[in-house]
């Protein structure tokens, strides 16, 4: 009987847990959602792999609390030479890094013209073109029949150092033309009013599949991701597209296991601009593009915005210190399109001993993400606990949560990143140097806020030079300011 | 004392269930609310009713999972010959098509002039003009007394077709002038920042009430809903609206039973413009407005900005083919109030095995609500799933997620839907057609995503040439391309 | 046995409780939240007290649920005399109001020059204007320095009245100069996505600390908070400022238990404007920030923007009726830097009697604090219940949300209020009034809409004249309308 009635304590017990429980939930988890109660951060590696045939797309966990309270998801593309990641749109906006490699990628906009096309002999008069051309064609390249001429949509050349914008809903595809693997890391704003469904990252597959299904999400049943053709009914994709059934069937890849990235034989024949090491010029090869069928002016907006800039280029770093390194930032005033998307981006890249003052964001979320190298890093919350203190490297990713202060030290030779910052132009607070928060305030708030002489607080405001990237070894004592150095 | 420890295992076993359970709560409900995880969508009729007098206002249940994903809710207004829907507003924007009949509406925006005066000779010189007036007048109309003219905001007329926007806290009524009920639809956008309460619609109302109370707001025990006055004491009313206290308790509707749709007996006497088929030019009936007592520009923009136009008017068609149907957009582009509210709408009528060609929305939720005849409908998801497939008829409603691909075939000898979305400009994506997606890939994309022949490829790209709508029973095969159709 | 059976069942009872409770949790609290669920407000006091050695800092619990509807948090701050709130920066975007006093503001907005500087003479040359300047300047202020000259951003006069927008980031110090205690009330947007955080006030301290820690935070376990320089290493921060480790661990304030509002011994040497009784033009004194570092026009936007403005100027008055008090409103017309903040504010103050006619915010929630005298106020909600009747008064905070009309008396000799907006334009609709929702109704919607005769429709519609203020004790009948009166 004791026991029956220590058991019927147990319960109650039990009762009072769960309440207390659920009313903790209730308070916190829901109406109060404490996702950015960060006393800890760490260094994240990828949670899932999707194999391909040729390649691979590395999914971080978006339920991470540093990545929840940022309020994006975070994915790494490997693609292998010849691999052809297959055309895919988001529920999101998206901004991608270019890490290593080169390749080719284009984006369909809807109601763009088809601006590349072979040659400017092809005259699109109803079905003649066409003629005499049978199945034997099949299996052969596109360079193999002249008479045939393509057209699509615009294909731009890719490098290590490019950042991509793209709009949700468009479709991308990437194609890795050099002999090294193409890497590319994307940031996905799930938190934006661009998406408009739950905060989880959807892709929608044009073409292709993921036969190990959404990993990502929870709550769904895990089974094999197909692509869009898969869900309707073959007759009416044969209706719609004026083919048979059979080609309806396979546009379905019902039978397809190589993924999302598959492997290209023989040449891959697109219509693409010269390559010059640069981007083509505005206007040199989109002319056709500025006369297409829209009068009203769409495709001198969207459809020829550009998207892509190379934040490698040195010629257009912000900050540039030889013994040091660069700092180069991509906002909506270099590239418009990102006042839509709200991202903006930051290239780093600093050498051995060189540090990034301490600094926080005043209006973003950052996600930093080493693509070589090492570094020492130091973030601090809004209680003034480090919440973070150690190394990261190469292909590890970091959120830093607005106005969380921040310190780099390059520990390898050289330490290279990107961060992806949740505002169109984020706004970097510095600790130190010349542009600096202390550097703002009167002598007087800086002597009473710390007690210290003014003696001290001129030192404090004055003897760092520099605005971004100094020294981070120099001796232990400066007692004099030295003479400004950029 | 074996029962018991197995009383004492299920009680841990309940510990461990409830763990879990509110574990999952934890990350899937609260932190990361998977709405948009659709496995299955339905064609939605309304769950709630309220009768009044003259007509009955169908409230969708704003909880259904793919509303609640899409962020809106919807109503349905059906207001009988001679009704008068009273004034109310709600918390959030609203975008409402007239789906039947025809009426007078009125907005009354703050701050803005009353325009609309009975005749120029009208001399607001104090209280002259109501000399001589007593109780007498009561119950008659207006017509009836000569000598009183009466002034108030813009009265416009609104016919089937009609699309209107409406901003928050912004008052509107509708009479029914016409012999048929007049139907009108209407999407609350609960997920903008407009709506700056929690996520559910709340009409207020100035007159009139609810006596069945707001029974789709879960958590409130229900109670009749009043009117606004009610809620204030008679003497508060009487003082703030310099009338006797009898009066003021009259405002309160207390004894009133009509609900919010009342009968006029008699001649609906409000001033309004000349009935001619078409919404007056800019311009002719309010120069009186742009002279207001805002000498601020106010009037200019707000009180005098256009916020409806007629999605059945054919001179404003976007894609008309005869054989086919018609298709109608509302952007920001076309009503500029639109930009404010983040609503648009589509308007569709087609014929008889008329097919509308496979699409997504880029970057908007679509609510897609069937005025007249029926169609059959086939929506995939993110995971290349059909979560859709079957008709759909005259009076129900169907949510489009972002990104979600549909097709749509009239059923009946004429579908007619319209199609609300939750963005500004709402961007279509096509799957199929002379602007579709496929069009803007490189044929080497599509062979080596669905592994086809380049002569397959040709056709799958080339083959249709309409951009959005087609025939649904062509020829089972196709293989050439035909001309150009527009 | 029996008993065991009915423990099993109890355990059911409890599964069965649970799981509706979680149930209903996941209903309720997380996928439709009803925080805006309101019967009833409260006036509202603060929660948690933070003291410090020369004031205080009062913080309203953000949970209560009219403050967790509007999205928004509260805090009073009471510096004393030569007291200094020291530099701190929160992740939402603020509004404040200066309640009482006079004092002196600063911010620092991060890459705009130091425009503030001692003397024309001063020549930043390197480090040669800090020769000769040794250890002995310790303790000394700087006045007693002719030497060393200070340079700083732009320091502000402030007095009762002043109303200042802060981005989030940005960090901001207050110091009293006058012999009162100046007072200043703050409002924090949460729910705007310029708080790119979860949805709590985070204070960020550059200097001083709070020992009682985040009380207003659930979930952490209380500690002290520290300043930002507590959570480096003071190596790193010795390296950063290039300043000695005993310095950088000066700035810690480890050992400080002064809080964050500190006493300032001596005089304040900051460089101010002359104090005019206005604001200094723009131009006068900040003409050396417009020749900054920046090339981008960066300095002629965020840096110069005008961030302050005062509502009890009585030339920049809204609304002033001499009898009975006057209305000011502060908008992004205005003051152009509230667009990007989306808040807005409204100053009233009436004399015994007069009574704000009833009106409704359209567009945004209003956060009511009486800094004088007090008031009987009724709101009323969407369901027409009176949710708040009583007083308010000096010191007490309400919330009005969306839509909720609210009507205001004063009970003492002067009431005197601020109204927080969250909307950058928030709209007002009276409801009585010569510009109000029943004056732009036709005769007919009000005869139908309340069951009244023409003649009573006329007096409710025409019968007050004024457009915000009115007296509150008129007579309790009233028959004909009165000449206008503005």
């Amino acid at each position: 009987m004791a026991r029956v009635s220590s058991l019927l304590s147990f319960s109650l017990t039990l009762l009072i847990f769960f309440h207390g429980y659920a009313a903790q939930q209730a308070q916190q988890g829901q109406q109060f959602p404490n996702e950015c109660q960060l006393d800890q951060l760490n260094a994240l590696e990828p949670s899932h792999v999707l194999k391909s045939e040729a390649g691979r797309i590395e999914v971080w966990d978006h339920h991470a609390p540093q990545l929840r309270c940022s309020g994006v998801s975070f994915a790494r593309y490997i693609i292998e030479s010849k691999g052809l990641y297959l055309p895919s749109f988001f529920n999101t906006a998206k901004l991608s890094f270019v890490a290593k490699g080169r390749g080719l990628m284009g984006k369909v906009i809807p109601g763009c013209a088809e601006t590349f096309q072979d040659s400017s002999e092809f005259q699109p008069r109803g079905g003649e073109q066409f003629e005499g051309q049978g199945e034997e064609g099949q299996g052969q390249g596109q360079g193999e029949r002249q008479r045939f001429r393509d057209m699509h949509q615009k294909v731009e050349h890719i490098r290590s150092g490019d950042t991509i914008a793209t709009t949700p809903g468009v479709a991308q595809w990437f194609y890795n033309d050099g002999q090294q693997p193409l890497v590319i890391v994307s940031v996905f704003d799930l938190a934006s009013h661009q998406n408009q469904l739950d905060r989880n990252p959807r892709p929608f597959y044009l073409a292709g599949n993921n036969p190990q299904g959404q990993v990502w999400l929870q709550g769904r049943e895990q089974q094999p991701q197909k692509n869009i053709f898969n869900g309707f009914e073959p007759e009416v994709i044969a209706q719609a597209l004026k083919i048979n059934l059979q080609t309806a069937q396979k546009l379905q890849n019902q039978e397809d296991n190589r993924g999302n990235i598959v492997r290209v034989e023989g040449p891959f024949g697109v219509i693409r601009p010269p390559w010059r090491g640069q981007r083509p010029q505005e206007g040199d090869d989109d002319d056709e593009g500025r006369h297409g069928r829209h009068g009203n002016g769409l495709e001198e907006t969207i459809c020829s915005a550009r998207s892509t800039d190379n934040l490698d280029d040195p010629s257009r770093t912000d900050v540039y210190k030889p013994q040091l390194g660069y700092i180069s930032i991509l906002n909506s005033y270099d590239l418009p399109i990102l006042r839509f998307i709200r991202l903006s981006a930051l290239r780093g890249s600093i050498r051995q001993n060189a540090m990034v003052l301490p600094q926080w964001n005043a209006n973003a979320n950052a996600i930093l993400y080493v693509t070589d190298g090492e570094a020492q890093i130091q973030i601090v919350n809004d209680n003034g606990n480090r919440v973070f203190d150690g190394q990261v490297s190469q292909g590890q990713l970091i959120a830093i949560p607005q106005g969380f202060s921040v310190v780099k030290r390059a520990t390898s030779n050289r330490f290279q990143w990107v961060e992806f910052k949740t505002n169109a132009n984020a706004q970097i607070n510095t600790l130190a140097g010349r542009t600096s928060v202390l550097r703002g305030l009167p002598l007087e708030v800086i002597t009473n806020g710390f007690q210290i002489s003014p003696e001290e607080a001129r030192r404090v405001k004055f003897n760092t030079l520099e605005t971004t990237l100094t020294h981070s070894s120099g001796p232990a004592s400066y007692e004099r300011p030295r003479v400004a150095a950029a």
